[in-house]
């Protein structure tokens, strides 16, 4: 059996998006449902996705674990696993994480890309790695099950989730820095102990993580994606698109800038370029998922670990952790 | 005129513990509002307030700034400043921190023991200094006039914060550490650049931050401040006494844990002693400075300066600020 399994994705959701991700055979997809928001807020957005599924009850149901992955493909629909971009929903309250997990949480950030509670994003000009704080939730996490992921972390911070969690953790959405230098970009060292510890990379087609940005061929992409293979073992790395369908650009200023600064903050972006990159041609949404089978397959990986890359390895993670 | 000020108290407030204030002829004090709470909890401990104001109104009253304590003092009472221990109730809004001065906040740590958002406690392992929030947050606290205190803050964010503050700072209850080796007490070196920017240390009077701990001699506390006004100059130094009265043992395992952890946490007692630790014996209570007066003079100050240790360099130190 082969998934195919999107690893993140913030889209504005609704039936049209689920659609795509349907046509592009999506098993699951791995949705951020808060950056920002604290408890109270994290429950709306509960409220609304309570709604999506009632909706679009044809599509999509809630993932809970691995087995509703299978589930999801049985049915031809798509399971969708709830994960927080940032760890502002637990507040200042270990209790809270496992609140968190009985809505449906499955994923958590420790920091989106400043410093938080638990640790220090990759934004902030010195990296302390995980808090007294983080080290509680880490345990907590692990204890309920809740993967922690360490996209927008620092790299101490990174290096101190994996040897804390005594699960692997997961990075689901960045692209190894050798081929593109950007802060949200992860060094050989760190992507080689994150493989060592059976951690997954989620590879971005973010264009922002992208060499050449929006121009990004597809072949450099899958190029990439074999060196990275030969760094972390091709049972490590999946997708994690970081797909934005149809979100406005005052949403990715709040991403950026959230309720914490009065200047404006641009992130990976510029005063000149504010809003959301345009995706590369070869894959504006899920439906891409094509031409990155077709591209790996090109730069010389087998079927398998084609399959592998494309959801067969965070399918694999997702039993580990259940 | 000399004013007697201690700038930090965290009793459990009643008539009587006003009654005592008063009799130690206090005009001032900072007392701390909030530890853990956030911005809604703070409104209730503001209400709680405006209750003790109301039914003590021939004791105390709300200070705003420094007129405030030449109010207090032309008619008997004390002026309660409030302040907070910990910056939970400004949450990850920079527009709070205009709101809790509207609701009379005067100054506020910008960490307690622990990571917060905006800087590093003096508990963690890694001080990563000021934050990205943390120096918009600095910005903004100048701006509307509230005190970044570091009592409870790392070396390398203190010295950060002095820094990045266009007012002075204060650190308003700790010791040097040259005299007592303490997580939360002072090197050298902070106490003088912290001078240099003309901001103030308030010297504690609590069991953990003294030498011999509740056996610590008056003597030595009075020579531990002679030579911390070598180091600092003699205008740069109050009282913050720290005086916990009437506290029940549940309220500092609360100031230590708060909700971050499931796992006890001592922070500067232990597992055979976690409770309060008991006042010298010539500080149980506020009315302790006239112990303080007579053992300053005894190792060697003038007049002028025990006055101003005991309240003058605090009440310039507003002036300073408003």
């Amino acid at each position: 059996m082969n998934y195919k399994i999107d690893n993140l994705q913030y889209c504005k959701w609704s039936r049209e998006v689920f659609q795509i991700n349907h046509d592009a055979g999506l098993d699951a997809v791995h949705v951020t449902v808060v950056y920002h928001e604290d408890y109270d807020e994290f429950l709306r957005r509960v409220s609304e996705w309570s709604d999506h599924f009632k909706q679009n009850s044809d599509l999509i149901l809630l993932g809970k674990n691995y087995k509703d992955i299978d589930k999801a493909k049985s049915e031809n629909k798509t399971a969708i696993f709830f994960g927080f971009q940032n760890c502002s929903p637990i507040e200042d309250d270990i209790g809270l994480i496992e609140k968190v997990h009985e809505h449906g949480c499955r994923f958590m950030q420790l920091t989106y890309n400043n410093q938080s509670l638990l640790a220090t994003g990759c934004y902030e000009k010195n990296d302390s790695g995980v808090t007294n704080f983080g080290k509680e939730a880490i345990k907590e996490m692990n204890r309920v099950g809740i993967v922690i992921d360490m996209s927008h972390s620092g790299e101490k911070s990174t290096f101190d989730a994996i040897e804390l969690s005594e699960k692997p953790i997961a990075i689901t959405h960045a692209n190894p820095s050798f081929w593109h230098k950007a802060l949200r970009n992860k060094s050989t060292d760190l992507l080689k102990t994150l493989a060592d510890s059976k951690g997954m990379l989620g590879l971005s087609l973010y264009a922002h993580h992208l060499k050449d940005s929006t121009n990004c061929k597809l072949e450099s992409f899958c190029e990439m994606a074999a060196k990275t293979a030969e760094i972390m073992g091709v049972k490590n790395i999946g997708v994690g698109s970081d797909l934005c369908l149809n979100q406005p650009d005052n949403v990715v200023e709040w991403m950026r800038n959230g309720t914490w600064t009065k200047t404006k903050n641009f992130g990976e972006g510029s005063k000149s370029k504010p809003g959301f990159p345009k995706q590369p041609d070869w894959f504006i949404d899920a439906r891409g998922f094509k031409n990155l089978e077709k591209g790996l397959k090109k730069v010389g990986f087998n079927d398998e670990d084609v399959n592998g890359i494309l959801g067969n390895n965070w399918y694999n993670f997702y039993k580990g952790i259940n």
